[in-house]
């Protein structure tokens, strides 16, 4: 037959081993953020359209799969003339887990005034798909709602890092900047301000392209170029212990894929090729971390070339602010200001932040503050600050590294029996063994035990227990380790409890 | 400002309290699956048209969501003349988790011969929606695979059986039938083989429209009035200690609302009218369960009736064999043979099954034998069984019925300060109290403390750690039961002590 069996382009089947992992690294994350007091929220995986449209920018528009009108709807909206896109959807798969928080604080009664929550749930997007790029992937997002304190800006990052403590995942900084003060270094370059949107745009994709591709941006942008090489100098931070310099060549380990939101599909084909680079990298990120003197240096750098820029106070004195505050919290040690980060989506307003390790060329997560995104769904303004990880990306690091160590899965024991054992008395024993807190298969069949023990061996279960007609008449169990090949046959009880000891020892 | 920010007609955002009810469900169906050997499996939300069409019967594939086209295609597909659904989608989202699974097993290399997968993820279907009834809702499967036998289905009644006990919802019985045993019926009450079909979908309708609803419904699809009677006769089951009756009015009890799946969207609308309803059936359910000699009995009468058709003794055989089989299991004493019950699926070959209570007119879950399905996508045949429990429906019952007890979430403590405490200090502290496991939110304003202890009363926190500046410079922290009021300072370790002592006690 031809059919095709594999899951759609873009998609994945999850199979018992991968899942235990996929898991693990969530359980992790819950734990951690739950420590954090974030509560959970899942929201449906379609949305109105209405909610979805306008809020990631026009890619992000293209990029949503749309659900298909159904019956007479579909009918008539086909009789139309000139049908299109438009005509035939009103429900769209969710794209990220940002939007649809923004509508349910507009819409659930009785939230806390702080709604702290995470969210951990697959989203979509009709991205191409490639290797390491899906278009079904998971986000796992806490936000902050309801207050203007940077508290919240610090307990978002705090948490992120202490997931990434906690995996073992230490190589780490996360990048900071403010949306205002990036667009005050655009407008002390001199570009005009109906330049800024296009500008943060093209600095956004310095990491995918580097300086030389970010010139040519501006070019095709119709930024004027030495504005924009003004622009490029005043948000480069000179190497440290230097005085400032002209834009140089930007490590190439810290670039940012977003455009797409917080966290997206990419994942392998975005790994450092070399090992090579891969030190070279780490020595730079260990020269960059953890000194708080050397970044509010960078803000005081940053302050004086934007002297001239009154806006620019508000933002310079909330990243000073937030540094202060960091300091008491996980993150402290990680922040480092980078005036180059730009974050594609286009609702943040405050502090933005992005994950960045010498394990991945990419963000491993990122967010920021959002001040205005609720408000266009409740009509009043609810500050809002959020964080979120890249969950492929993590686990795709994870693995790399061999940070999974042995997540174990799978049964404990195959009960195996002898042809001559009524299958009823097979269950009797699996419940008592289950009963005991292990994990049983039945071998459903009677062929040789030695086929058991095989079957027992082919999905890696160390454990066996045998039931022969006489050990069934006496209540008495054999049982095997299969690793070892030690075997003894025990009264019941005994039977379960030498299966247990060996089960706890791995 | 008007935007509609409900979720989507017939889903539902999952609030905290709500997400940790179902959590806790989800986590006892997860280990007691686990206890019984099956392993994780996840698929993509959505599938290749292909895949899905033709497996549901007609009203299935009406219910499909389907992903339209895009771009180029879409433009494409809408230029054609007389376009319409089946031009505008290739992909559509998943109905169930048996088919997804059945493509699995045709895909996935290395697979264990015996593969007991269980699958928790939310399937949808573009429903109507209505009181209970929702578009995105989630099943719980369990399937063997690979063998044909039974011991697989004591196993998946068995698990099933379990997770209901765990659960403390006992009151259940499982209907037992055998797809083949039910058409000899058909045959036996002299309809045409022709008619077997329609015949099947007819009783399928049973639980919801009565015997008068399927003698209308035989008349609809032209069975003879005489034959359908005799039909109805022949499955019904007589009243325990009497003799073979004609068909009587059956115990509102019963009733299957399937032709869609194992398991559905279903629910709040179901439940029984009355608490004297229940009383009644409660009755009825406790003389009908647990007499494996009646089971017995009643097989008995149906291989009386069927002594003239060969065909029968093959599915008869089987349904005793099960019975001794399951006498060892979990199911044994619940299960009870129903020749009326058809499961609405087309897929279904042997054995089938219901789980019903008293407490919710519908069946709570249902499964059985298809050992065609799998060899529609692999080729070869690969015969299967499988069992899912409708998790909206068993969440139902669980809440009548008081069931969760207190599950708990959210933080422990809300941490609070005055307004001359640095921030840093408050997140020094509050990761402290985070690193001896404590949940801790942290008031991220500084009004009067009396505010943020009604903040924490709020969020239904009991317990607040509060920080001055003189216990920040001094090592320690005030601690506040507020449901008791006591309140006491003290250096921070043993602080931590007290709140997690609190904490412990609830």
């Amino acid at each position: 037959m031809s059919i095709n069996t594999s899951p759609p382009s873009g998609t994945r089947d999850f199979l018992p081993a991968d899942l235990a992992r996929r898991r693990h690294l969530e359980g992790v994350i819950r734990r951690v953020y739950e420590s954090f007091g974030f509560v959970a929220l899942e929201t449906p995986a379609f949305e109105n359209l209405s909610t979805l449209l306008g809020k990631y920018g026009d890619e992000g528009d293209q990029l949503l799969f749309r659900l298909l009108h159904r019956r007479d709807k579909l009918a008539r909206a086909l009789q139309e003339p000139g049908v299109g896109e438009k005509d035939l959807a009103d429900l769209g798969l969710r794209y990220d887990l940002t939007v649809p928080l923004a509508r349910v604080i507009a819409n659930a009664k009785d939230l806390p005034r702080f709604f702290k929550r995470y969210q951990i749930q697959p989203v979509w997007r009709a991205d191409r798909p490639g290797k390491g790029r899906y278009r079904e992937f998971w986000q796992c997002d806490i936000d902050i709602t309801g207050t203007t304190s940077l508290v919240a800006e610090a307990e978002v990052c705090g948490a992120v890092v202490r997931v990434f403590e906690e995996l073992g995942v230490r190589d780490i900084t996360i990048a900071l900047n403010h949306r205002q003060l990036l667009r005050c270094l655009i407008q002390a370059a001199g570009l005009p301000p109906a330049q800024e949107e296009t500008a943060l745009v093209a600095i956004d994709k310095l990491d995918k392209i580097g300086l030389d591709g970010v010139r040519k941006e501006f070019t095709t942008r119709g930024i004027e170029a030495t504005a924009g090489e003004r622009l490029l100098t005043l948000i480069t931070r000179p190497p440290e212990g230097s005085s400032p310099s002209p834009a140089g060549p930007r490590p190439p380990t810290s670039p940012a894929i977003e455009g797409k939101g917080p966290a997206d599909g990419e994942a392998g084909a975005q790994l450092p090729p070399t090992a090579d680079h891969r030190a070279a990298t780490a020595d730079h990120r260990a020269a960059a971390r953890a000194d708080h003197r050397a970044e509010v240096a960078e803000l005081d750098r940053l302050a004086g070339l934007l002297a001239d820029v009154p806006e620019a106070a508000g933002p310079l004195a909330q990243l000073r602010e937030l540094l202060d505050i960091a300091a008491g919290s996980a993150a402290g040690p990680y922040l480092r200001i980078d005036a180059t980060l730009a974050r594609g989506l286009g609702y943040y307003t405050g502090p933005i932040f992005e994950i960045r390790s010498p394990a991945f060329r990419g963000s491993l997560g990122g967010g920021g503050r959002y001040d205005g995104l609720i408000g266009m769904f409740k009509g009043t303004a609810i500050p809002a600050v959020g964080f979120s990880i890249g969950f492929e990306r993590l686990l795709l690091v994870m693995e790399e590294r061999g940070l999974f160590g042995s997540v174990s899965w799978g049964p404990d024991v195959l009960l195996c029996r002898f042809p001559d054992v009524a299958p009823a008395d097979a269950l009797r024993t699996a419940s008592a063994l289950r009963q005991a807190g292990l994990k049983v298969e039945v071998f459903p069949e009677t062929p040789k035990i030695g086929k058991q023990f095989a079957y027992a061996e082919s999905i890696k279960v160390k454990l066996a227990a045998i039931l022969g007609a006489t050990e069934a008449q006496e209540g008495k169990l054999s049982v095997k380790h299969l690793g070892t090949g030690e075997q003894l046959t025990l009264p019941l009880a005994a039977a379960i409890a030498r299966l247990r000891e060996w089960s706890k020892a791995g």
